[in-house]
């Protein structure tokens, strides 16, 4: 198997189509493992995992740590809060002091664009970026990618509509890029107000109306809208919103039968997406969740573990 | 031995006295564990606990993550803050995710009376209630019990006198519910407006004056007065309440010569116990705390634990 | 060897020499632990530490914590706000209740001096103070300490001069106390506002002039200035600090050429030491937080481990 030359995991961009599989099948041996009775493997005994969020994420933080666990290593975490930040040292400071105590991956949440680049420039050891900002979120694309490839068997020549305020969203960002190295098309749709100003440039089909966006799609995937971050100006009123972009069973009529809905979470219901749909059969946003824990595991063991040998994925010693 | 045969624990009103001895007997051996040099068992390794937890209980936290620890389990914190609840998404959304990283047992605290019986009928794995609003908090129930029967080797035919704000009292309600499953007497004591309305449909004694109460009582019960809960409405001043109720060496000489004092934890001391109570020699205070970490070992373990086998109390491995 | 005679470490004056250099000796092979790919060890299997901390510190917490991991300990994490402090129990009735659980090791951080010889006093396992109001912070003196002695060679017949606030740092106190006991040279400079009025009685020699106190010196230790601590009364201005009592090429002119720079973190730069200083070759300061988790894991050894035996350092099981 070629080796994952990779000391960290920054954004889509730095990754080829090899990598993004070699990742994807390795999270796929690790996600039995959260299925057996004994949810656990000796892989990463005595490696240190530090979880760093400068942002708070109950969901991600916990799925890292207990990816981390269930590997078997020390796992710390680190909440920083934005009061300590300002009083405190700077973030490379930060970084090169937990560098000294010789952890092996360092998995980072911040609020700026760019935090987690900056921050494994800096340090010697691993950088995981579990969001930077507006920038990127490479393990919500992954793990949505192993769930399209697990639902659809492939990841090219799919029809992916993302839907929803694509400006402020990092993870569509990293999901565009992604999905583009398959050869899929990616459509993007949402207020004029909430796409960003140079769209194109990533590669994605801008749509105006939700429906010819969906139309032939084999994937939906929703994005959270972030109420507390926007105000009236980008937003007229959550109902609008709710009317012209939120998915329900008539917007899903426009999209292939088959087709999948996908939401990161947490979900406001009745806004961005409907009940009927979030628990329908074509939701796949549990089958994310648990995606997400075995991307997370692959991740730490490929660049924790000793990655000479095979995924050491037996059961627990 | 019989099986134990339940999925969650979300009230002492769901166990029969069979079980409430079972988890007890399970307790006893578990007990030994934490006054052993190494204070840990193989029992639980590969399994997962979360602790999610939406009213701060460092205590009660404590001991539970104590608990999955010394039965090597991997334990997960999860402290949701009131803020993040109202921009975040249903307690229906987060324990559904919460299932898709496949946890053995959720143990949830939540200032809503009946959220533990609403995740439980939501989600597939255990359920351990650890305190919804007033509802319940049945792992207190169970550790009082154990203190009961380790201090009067049984728990038949006692006089149990709870003295405090039973309207508001979680731990009243349980241990009420408990104890008469065993045929003891309870009796509740307090200002009339800290009674609940229905106080006789738990079928408890209800009186009037703590001497009263107290008299010939072989366990008296303190419970804490919530000074942050409580306004001038319910209750006229800390000092009157303290003169009337507050458990001292003149109010004990009517118990039983032999009594033990319990109380639950944190204590307000001088207002609801004095002092020399409280540090006395019939306190039990302590013994509660340590009944507390075996209860919530037996319970993490016949729920986590491969119950067609004895209880695995041997020497870690 | 020598058997380790103590339960608790409070502060610096209660150890001896040999105390000192048996801790030291001890942290020189758990050093080698964390720079191993297998960066654990089973010595503390089964042992429960409880990290205490009233005062936020996430440096110092996570270096315990890290320790207590790496030696193979269950660690529990309890951050106690002062809001909960208010409406809580008392100091001697929190430890109890965690003395109640059995644990092997507190370790505590509180606002008040004194409070963690007050804990010791009050239950029966170890006590390691972690920061004591102005009083004592020994193991950031036994880090430093370690790091002096790697870098020099020696604790003996060395000038160590402390910059800074000295009158409000813990940091400065050990410090002191420790060097003295190996018989070097210690020397504080500040603002004489920021100097203790009595500060002759701990054996050091005061000085007014930066200059003068960093001639012939061996080691140059700079103190964090409390920003959020400090007012004008105090401190006329930070700029007026930095350039008088900041530490920079021009200031190090004065000092030995093998002189090294040490800071306990974290660090203003700018202000109380220049980052050409800080990030040179002269500076010694993430060494300090390297020394900092193998003298924690040591410390934690000799309390918590069988010290009939020697370290068990070897590789993990």
């Amino acid at each position: 198997m070629e080796a994952f030359n990779h000391r960290s995991l920054l954004d889509i961009e730095g990754l080829t189509r090899a990598d993004v599989e070699r990742i994807l099948d390795t999270a796929e041996a690790f996600l039995q493992v959260s299925r057996r009775p004994v949810r656990k493997v000796p892989t990463l005994r005595g490696k240190t995992i530090i979880n760093l969020f400068y942002e708070a994420s109950t969901r991600t933080r916990t799925s890292f740590e207990l990816a981390g666990k269930r590997l078997s290593a020390d796992v710390i975490n680190m909440n920083v809060s934005a009061s300590s930040v300002k009083k405190g040292e700077t973030l490379q400071d930060t970084c090169r002091t937990l560098e000294a105590m010789h952890p092996d991956v360092v998995v980072i949440r911040h609020g700026a664009s760019g935090a987690a680049s900056y921050v494994a420039s800096k340090i010697g050891c691993s950088v995981i970026n579990a969001g930077d900002g507006m920038h990127a979120h490479p393990t919500q694309a992954l793990l949505d990618a192993f769930t399209i490839r697990h639902e659809k068997g492939t990841l090219e020549n799919l029809v992916v509509t993302i839907v929803g305020d694509i400006a402020h969203s990092r993870v569509a960002r990293s999901n565009a890029h992604l999905l583009k190295l398959f050869g899929s098309e990616v459509r993007v749709v949402g207020p004029r107000t909430l796409l960003p100003a140079a769209v194109d440039s990533i590669g994605v089909r801008v749509y105006d109306r939700l429906e010819e966006a969906l139309e032939g799609a084999d994937v939906v995937m929703v994005l959270r809208i972030q109420r507390e971050r926007l105000g009236g100006a980008l937003l007229p009123s959550l109902r609008e919103y709710a009317r012209t972009y939120g998915i329900g069973p008539r917007a899903m009529q426009h999209a292939k039968p088959d087709a999948i809905v996908m939401h990161p979470g947490p979900m406001n219901r009745g806004i961005e997406i409907e009940s009927v749909i979030a628990d329908g059969e074509r939701s796949v946003i549990l089958e994310q969740v648990e995606a997400g824990l075995a991307v997370r595991m692959a991740l730490l063991y490929l660049f924790a573990g000793d990655t000479a040998e095979s995924p050491a994925v037996g059961e627990a010693d």
